[in-house]
């Protein structure tokens, strides 16, 4: 890997066009040429082959030996954001750009909040109609919900529902935890299954795998559980065995991404004052196109980070829209306030846009503030 | 603004829900709140007002301060990827993220490379069907090209054609060059009239403006100009005056981003050695989950900045489709290879997703790099 500055390398032969030629001549040569590219393919399939092979048992080995990321990072973002989609198709498709963009960026948390009164702290309820005004934190947070769970979970936990009347045409998130069946990974998502076993022994957890899980504890079937698979499988049992673990087990302990949870708030506020960590967000960073430039803004270490972003007309109208909220700058909320596209060459970056250019950036930083961090010092969750 | 590192501002007010209360007293309350917040409202708009007042004039002064911007941003993808989509509509919504990403970064060039041996460099030719496999590259030019184009000028340089036919759905480039009626700005795209002028003068030029420009030249009618308006307009004359430009003169001496321009390659290969730049390319980054660690790379400054994507199945399947290269690895074709997503939390990113990444954290090296470099070293265009 090159650390120095900008090398160059061995630029493309030359691809000009041949003048006059002897034809005869030329064919065979073309022929030759031919033959060779043919065992050049063969060479560099086995190549691939093999070089693939190499990488996946790399990547396994750094997937082991990686420490725990003790740190999470949540995202904010108005519901209302779906009403800008010109049509119920791609009202459902920039939902899948924001879960994808959330996980592409390892986020933990995504928190759906409502800038227009529309008050829903929950995705049960009666259903409206798809593409209607209103209802769209309910159905941005289904729809986020539908693809942080992996496939083979689906149809227990998300029965047909005309907001995901368009599902087909979303892009799955592929993500560690979404694992095909013969995958091989310690830690698995799974369903407590209705099936009665011996006392004494735990329930069966159907976790997508060829056979099924026996877990540790008897837990209420319907119950999504994280398992973590033990060691040392007997390949002769009808059942493998694993234990049930916390959600946030495979990051802590295996440094994996493992999805993102979705939290529906009434207001903006809300982002702020009831989530899930007990002391709360310790670096709560706003984003604006007249926030404070990103290059010029180093982060310290954190261990609960939350990013919020406006919808059509910015974090101002959030703030407007809060009614427990006096301030009128909402940069007064936020530890920082953050322009994370100087220079930018639109009038308008688009909430879906922002969320990926707006983590690329901040990845960077956060990356920085870990590696230059003593290791140890934030190992309390 | 703040360089320092993160400074804790004061948090919200505690939102606490009120137990036990004298109904009477709290009506009064609340009704007191409201006046205030109604005040409030009213002087944060008045604020906001001359915030926005000063904001737009501290734009302008900028912008005029502003030096050019001497180098140049490329960036290169297979048509290929519009294959991807799942309906009509999403295939020309794909085209439009792939163009709003690009202008979001101020990219002067877009290359569609062809690595499914379709051979067309040319926009022209005969229409084959919306949404059909293969014709995917000129499409994705077409559409490029559509969006780029200042929405004034549009029924000129096209017509109604089936690629276009989703073009409502197409979120707009909102660049500083599409400009509305009675913007101001020193440049404006415009399109040569078949209008007769008194010979000695000018071609008139419609630039989207409330009267016609004459400029200095008598130019072939049809043509799509860039004019630089003269600054002292007479208020009274039936025309404004102008002159003609280079098209790279608004970036060179304005410093604003002025747009991109699309090429079209009939190879990978042809992406390197057919640009419009007299020494090439000086910079070449390729993209990839294989690369090197984007943190670990900065960036010297250049004149020529190309980076190149993949498709579906990565800059490899593009490297094996191209009959004019022997090589495999595609590493070798490029100045640096960089995996600009390091830890990334799918185990793929999709081209369009991997261009604002990628352009996200290229932007905060390209700055660094020019900010550090002597100031004028680099005149040269
Ligand atoms: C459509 S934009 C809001 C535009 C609105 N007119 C304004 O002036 O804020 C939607 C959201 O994208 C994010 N965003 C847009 N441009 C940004 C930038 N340059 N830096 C950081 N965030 C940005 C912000 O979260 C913003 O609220
Ligand atoms: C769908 S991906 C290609 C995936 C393909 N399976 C591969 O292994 O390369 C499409 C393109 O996105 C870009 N891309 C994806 N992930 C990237 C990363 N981590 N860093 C840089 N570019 C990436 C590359 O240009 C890639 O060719």
């Amino acid at each position: 890997m090159s650390t120095g500055s900008v090398a160059k390398k061995p630029k493309l032969e030359s691809f000009q066009h041949e003048g006059k030629v002897d034809w005869k001549k030329r064919k065979a040569e073309r022929n030759e040429a031919k033959k060779q590219r043919k065992e050049a393919k063969l060479v560099k399939q086995l190549e691939k082959q093999k070089q693939q092979e190499a990488e996946a048992n790399r990547a396994k080995l750094q997937s082991h030996s990686h420490k725990g990321r003790t740190y999470t990072v949540s995202v904010a973002l108005p519901g209302s954001v779906l009403d800008n989609a010109q049509s119920a198709e791609l009202r459902t498709y920039l939902a899948g750009q924001i879960a994808r963009a959330c996980a592409v960026f390892c986020v933990d948390e995504i928190i759906v909040f409502d800038e227009e009164g529309e008050h829903v702290t929950s995705v049960e309820g009666e259903y409206k109609g798809v593409g209607k005004r209103g209802q769209a934190c309910l159905q941005l947070a289904r729809i986020l919900q539908y693809l942080e769970c992996p496939q083979y979970l689906r149809k227990w936990f998300f029965p047909k529902h005309q907001d995901l009347q368009y599902a087909g045409l979303l892009n799955p998130l592929d993500s560690p935890h979404h694992m095909r069946i013969d995958e091989e990974l310690e830690y698995r998502e799974g369903i407590v299954l209705d099936r009665p076993t011996k006392p004494g022994k735990g329930s069966l957890v159907n976790c997508g795998m060829r056979k099924e899980v026996q877990i540790d504890k008897q837990l209420q079937s319907g119950l999504r559980v994280t398992v973590q698979l033990i060691k040392t499988q007997n390949k002769e049992s009808k059942r493998y065995k694993g234990v049930v673990v916390a959600p946030h087990v495979p990051r802590t302990e295996g440094g994996l991404y493992w999805g993102y949870s979705v939290r529906l708030a009434s207001c903006l506020s809300d982002v702020f004052t009831e989530g899930p960590y007990k002391d709360g967000y310790d670096l709560t960073i706003g984003t604006s196109e007249r926030g404070n430039d990103i290059d010029q803004t180093p982060l310290s270490p954190f261990k609960h980070l939350l990013v919020v972003f406006g919808g059509l007309q910015g974090l101002e109208a959030s703030v407007d829209a809060d009614q427990k909220l006096d301030v009128t700058d909402p940069s007064v909320l936020f530890d920082l306030y953050l322009n994370t596209c100087p220079a930018q060459g639109s009038r308008t970056i688009r909430t879906e846009e922002a969320i990926l250019i707006s983590m690329a950036g901040l990845r960077q930083k956060i990356t920085a503030a870990f590696s230059a961090a003593p290791s140890g010092s934030l190992e309390d969750l």
